[in-house]
């Protein structure tokens, strides 16, 4: 038994050997006879040969009438020939051609007399105007070979063809067997500790895509028998089996030995990032994977070893991944010992596609979902720095890329409504925001990395918004400042307000616990100018450390109950049903460079700023004050 | 009333009015709300905003304890802090933090005392090593907006954030009413004058593909009170309607006045080839398509109106064509008064994209399915020259043409068995076969549209085959002739020979129904030579002006009776079970040209040809002597 117990071994060697195993085990795709009407899509299995000839009998394609074309050799505009009644028949397209007929001469060519003889004026050629048996489809002919994919026209030409079932090949059914007591199936009611069982449903969503069956399992609790059981019958049952389980090292080693039981185990421990603890074992030809736990660990692990195994078994190349150049905007540092799989942000701005590394943490399946492509990082390599071109691997169509409003900047629930929009006025028309607080933004825009930054920085030394921070940061000026919203900043709390705080003054009052915004984040600037201009202690400021990247995170911590208290824009607060103190109105902006200005997609963009669609959904929202959105204030 | 009786409208400006027309009347996408796993590849009908927050309570990111991180302030190196039991708690991976906890110190840091307290040598931060809440996805958060693509990932993100079912755009439901007559149910032995059909499944296969659900009627015979019910039916029962009619003009006139009776008939008859009588009609915001009733005509029609149509109803575009340059191989002559589609076969030779355009016939549906691609020639375009550069439109994906062995010229069924097991031994490798005769490869070659052409040309002179045509054709070299097999020519007659023919004499007693190959085939050049030598007058022979394109389909046509010889080979007699009368034996072989020597398709073709399965492939289909397949015999 080649059994590798926590290896670090190459991704690459790891799938050939195991595969190569496979393949020794017998492992090959299946062969199912259904009807041909349903194999739109699938692939065949052997060749198609046709039973039957299309026409299948000599049909006439034209109105006219049917004749032995012998009786009109001869024929001329000066000496018609003569048929009588009965030398010759009526047919109409598609009519089969009596047996003693060869020919058929056009219903305009033809003289009726009043006998109910014709008189033809030129000669009829044998076989002219008739549709030939096998004219499309000889009997016997090979009309589709093995292994290839089937088109709706095919569907045709096999019916026409005489075959009514044929041998395609059979989807493997891939079970996924979720495991972990804590797991509970998906709910909007979980209990604390709880964690929703999503797993299942995204690698069935995989496995379906790329051609396969997914039988997921009701989820089995941490006991090794009912464990045990529930993998062999899956064995039994499937073609191919992913074992998920959680992803610490106690449950880890549970998983491999009672794999060990019913599989053999050839790896475990694949040096890859995320996704290192993979289990890979054969139960005979069939594949059996243990999946780590953590979503982006698993979609990787499941996208690196089970889909070449569906392409063997599916016998087709599916979702043929797309890759495309582009420029890192941030460096990416990145371990000797594993390949690292990094998702990135992408857009195009200014002529120039550019990529932006997300959150790397396996447990953000968030993050997945925005990723526009994948990074990999070889083995060996530190990683890439700022400016690099690398090579990326798409998870969304480059067309869609290239049409992407790149947003980078301080946050606001009204830029994912504002993409919402966007998108729906023209479905061509994508947004990206990412939410770096409102300097970040400028960098961003400062690198050419962005269309749009969201920007709400206060000058302390004049009370105005942003305008000082563009002339400051964009000394050669080529942007605008583009009017978006005026917002209500405050004082989010528990509902009904228990610590009955009123303003500034009482956060720093008893034992209250803070939640704070990022650095850099215009919140943020607006919370320290606060505290300066009052003189508040903030190092006495409980939580003042802690930080969150949004307003709806800063809320949300409120509504657990794990802060009393955080600055942040009423929309949050609502959104949570939080109290709220307000402070001040602040203006929310977007500053665009001239070099994305003249885009459809920004024009677009300014359009919808502008429409009253937009006002509508931010009066809704709350919170907001709506004077000129869209306007340039600006031009510098 | 707008109706248009048989107009010559052009395609794009009948689409516009007709697809603006429908929107004025309501035509849009509709919704329906359904389990979240479900939904892959849907299409988001409205935002999804998350319901909880992801994680939905502070966990433990660490194996390790528990606690208030004010306890630690403090402790380092020197001065440790000691927690008694109960100041701290126990916590795992994944484990909900306690209230009154901030804090989550590993294991690894923890010195456990004997009395149950801990010591610790540095502060914890408030909040580390805790997931906090929504650090992945906040409740309030727009997850999706509408009109997006649901991918895995985000079925994951919309399950963590507690979205159980959403709304995603409605499959349209399309309607399909096949009606005629002759029409009946797919079988494989059906009557002279049954026409199968097939249509109602290559369309329904063309909408589901693009994202609709078909609902395919039961064939409706012309009888108007019928056809009249079945169509109100589908008007109410679906939210698309084609009524798939005969060609004839009188079929035509009689479905657009049921179609006028049950919706409004905008336009009857478009500037298209095929396609021409198409009947454009809306019944309320509902479109009723007539769809003429040969295969391709139909098919255009259905990309061309119905496509759009579905894309707007699907909310999304589906199945984008992708468009590539290449050379055109022969001429294209069209009417002025259409836009034409015409079908072409594609292939990469010598790093040239190459078209040649197939047979037109409407009727031909095996033409739809071995097309690679669609010409467009533009209404008011005479059309276009050999070696020009045109715009395909394709079929297939580029990667599949670049890796297509190119082989035109004389007809064997060997080819299409090579072609299917270059497929197998390599599934990214493709043969592509135009039958066009001996001497219509070697024309093919130098022009440089193909890899290989199949030859068996007989030199009168030596009774040599193929050398001397190389010498011939290809006066400065650069070809090879690779050995393929021996095959046996001979006389194809009725099963039992009823006419007794024991050779070529035979042919020219009696009254005898020959049918003839076509002008430069292999074939004709030997029948011809074989008449030459006897002297036998061939203007006596009824049917040597019949032509056939395949030996197959000469088998057929005797195979049916309306003729009662052929010369062909043996495994075409074998395929219709006639008998055979053998006449000699002759070498067909393989010219390949140096520019498509090198290539791994070609290489891979050559193994095929040396291969046990290729030769057990032959024996078993009869007729055939190998030597050395595979083998060069000749560069010339």
């Amino acid at each position: 038994m080649s059994f590798n117990y926590l290896t670090n071994i190459p991704l690459e060697q790891a799938r050939e050997e195991y595969i190569s195993l496979l393949h020794s085990m017998g492992m090959a795709s299946e062969c199912e006879e259904i009807p041909v009407q349903n194999t739109c899509g699938r692939i065949t299995f052997a060749p198609v040969y046709a039973k039957i000839c299309s026409p299948h009998y000599h049909a006439s394609a034209m109105d006219g009438i049917a004749l032995k074309a012998k009786l009109t050799f001869g024929a001329s505009e000066t000496t018609p020939v003569v048929l009588k009644s009965g030398e010759f028949i009526q047919v109409d397209t598609g009519d089969p051609i009596p047996e003693e007929c060869d020919a058929v001469i056009m219903i305009e060519d033809v003289i009726y007399d009043s006998d109910g003889s014709v008189r033809l004026f030129s000669a009829a050629a044998p076989w002219q105007h008739i549709r030939q048996i096998g004219e499309d489809i000889c009997a016997g002919e090979m009309i589709l070979p093995a292994g290839v994919k089937i088109t709706p026209s095919a569907i045709g030409a096999m019916i026409a063809g005489g075959c009514l079932k044929i041998k395609v090949i059979k989807k493997p059914v891939i079970g996924i067997i979720p495991t972990g007591d804590e797991l509970v199936p998906p709910t909007d009611e979980p209990k604390p500790g709880d964690i929703l069982e999503f797993n299942s449903s995204i690698f069935s969503a995989m496995v379906e895509k790329w051609g396969g069956i997914a039988k997921a399992y009701p989820i089995v609790p941490d006991k090794p028998e009912l464990l045990r059981s529930t993998l062999r019958q899956a064995v039994a049952e499937c073609d191919a089996v992913l074992l998920n389980a959680g992803s610490s090292a106690g449950r880890d080693d549970y998983s491999v030995s009672i794999i060990g039981e019913v599989a053999e185990v050839i790896y475990h421990g694949i040096a890859i990032k995320p996704g290192k603890p993979a289990i890979l074992a054969a139960a005979g030809r069939k594949p059996v994977l243990g999946v780590p736990g953590y979503p982006v660990s698993g979609i990787i692990v499941i996208e690196e070893f089970l889909k070449p195994i569906l392409e063997i078994l599916c016998g087709t190349q599916t979702d043929i991944p797309e890759f495309a150049e582009a420029t890192l905007s941030r460096p990416v540092i990145s371990g000797l010992k594993y390949k690292e799989f990094v998702r990135v942000r992408m857009g195009t701005v200014n002529g120039r596609l550019v990529a932006s590394p997300l959150n790397r943490g396996a447990g953000v399946v968030s993050s997945f979902m925005k990723a526009d492509g994948i990074l990999e990082v070889p083995q060996g390599t530190e990683g890439f720095e700022a400016g690099e071109t690398v090579t990326i691997k798409l998870l969304r169509p480059l067309k869609e890329l290239e049409n992407s409003v790149v947003v980078i900047g301080s946050h606001d629930p009204l830029l994912d409504e504002l993409g919402n929009m966007l998108h729906s006025t023209d479905c061509k028309l994508y947004m990206s925001s990412s939410h770096v607080g409102s300097m970040g933004g400028i960098m961003a825009l400062r690198r050419g990395e962005a269309h749009a930054a969201g920007c709400h920085l206060l000058d302390e030394s004049d009370g105005r918004y942003n305008s000082s921070y563009l002339r400051r940061y964009f000394p050669n000026g080529g942007v605008r400042l583009v009017e978006c919203v005026g917002r209500t900043q405050g004082i989010m709390v528990q509902k009904g307000n228990p610590l009955n705080i009123r303003g500034m003054d009482d956060l720093f009052k008893g034992d209250l616990r803070y939640v704070n915004r990022q650095k850099g984040s215009g919140t943020r600037v607006l919370f320290d100018y606060l505290c300066k201009k009052s003189s508040y202690d903030v190092s006495k400021l409980y939580g003042y450390d802690r930080e969150e990247l949004t307003h709806t995170s800063v809320a949300a911590q409120i509504a657990a109950g794990s802060a009393d208290a955080g600055l942040g824009i009423y929309s949050a607060a609502q959104m949570y049903g939080l109290d709220f103190v307000p402070v001040c109105t602040e203006q929310y902006d977007l500053i665009i460079p001239d070099y994305a200005w003249e885009t459809e997609s920004v024009q677009k963009l300014i359009e919808v700023l502008k429409s009253d669609a937009f006002k509508a959904r931010l009066t809704e929202m709350g919170g907001y004050t709506l004077e000129n959105p869209g306007k340039v204030k600006e031009k510098y």
